[in-house]
C-alpha cells in the first residue's frame, strides 16, 4: 500500500478528485493554502495498491499538466485616461507535486 | 516512531480526539473536506511510539467502528398529497481508513 | 527525498514560512486546528533533498525555540472589587513537532 500526497493548484481540484473517483480511487481533500507565492493549492490524499501508483499518477499528468493558458489582464487603452481594456495575456497554468509515500500498515475500519 | 494519519467521519472527530487525548496521545487535527461522495471528513495526524500503535488503532476502532445507525427520513403519508412524516431508516455510519507510516526522523522543538 | 511534515504554532507560521521560502525551499501550509488544548497549530509539508533536511530543521528550530514571552493577563486590583489591570505574566511558548518522512517517488509535473 502506497499514500500519494497530491499539492495541485485549485482550479484542477474538481476535475481530478472527479477522475480519480471514477477510476476507483479514494480522494480525501485537505483544505490547503500555499505559501506566500503558492495560494490557491489543494492537497489531496490518496490510498493506492503498489500497482496503481502509475494509475494515479498517469491521472494527476492528465488533468494537471503545465499548459499554456489565456487569461485577461486590465492594459491601459493607449492615448487615454482612466480607460482600461482587457488584453488577453498567455500565462503557464497547472502544474502539481507529488509525494508517494510507502505505507507500512494500512487498516479500513 | 510511527506517524498514524486517520479519515473519519466528522461526527467521530470529537469523541476521537477526546479518548486519544486521554490515552495520552497528541493529536493534530486538519480541516478536511471529502470527494464528492465524502463530505464530512476529518484527518487526524497522531505521531505515536511503535509500541503503542495498536493502542492507537484500538481507540480509533472503538470510536469509529462501522455500526447501524437510526436516521429520520420524510417520506409520503399513503394516500395523502403533500405530506411528510418522518421515517425512521436504518442507516449505516463510522468507518475510519488509517495509514501508518514509518518516521525517520522525530524532533520536538 | 525527505517529506518533512512540521505542526508548528499558528504566531511562528508566517516568519517560519517566510524564512523557508528565502532558503529555496518550497512549503505548502495546511489548514490546521490542534486538539483540544493545541488549538492554534499549523501544519506545514516541505519537500527536501536528503542533505537539506538538517537545514529545514535548523530553520524551524530558529524560528520555533521555546522561548520565554510576556502576555498580559488581566488581575483583579488588591481591594477593589470589579476592576481588573493587566499584569505581564511569563508563558512558555513557541515549540514545534517535526516528522520526516522517506519519499519513494517525487514527481513534479
Ligand atoms: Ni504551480
Ligand atoms: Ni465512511
Ligand atoms: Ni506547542
Amino acid at each position: 500500500m502506497k499514500l500519494v500526497i497530491a499539492i495541485v493548484h485549485d482550479e484542477d481540484a474538481m476535475e481530478l478528485i472527479d477522475n480519480l473517483t471514477e477510476g476507483g480511487f479514494k480522494v480525501t481533500k485537505l483544505a490547503t493554502t500555499g505559501g506566500f507565492l503558492k495560494a490557491g493549492n489543494t492537497t489531496l490524499l490518496i490510498g493506492v495498491e503498489k500497482e496503481s501508483v502509475d494509475s494515479v499518477l498517469s491521472i494527476i499528468q492528465d488533468v494537471c499538466k503545465t499548459r499554456k493558458g489565456v487569461v485577461s489582464m486590465p492594459s491601459p487603452m493607449v492615448g487615454a485616461t482612466g480607460v482600461f481594456v482587457p488584453t488577453p495575456v498567455e500565462v503557464t497554468i497547472g502544474g502539481a507535486t507529488v509525494f508517494v509515500l510507502d505505507v507500512e500498515r494500512f487498516e479500513r475500519i
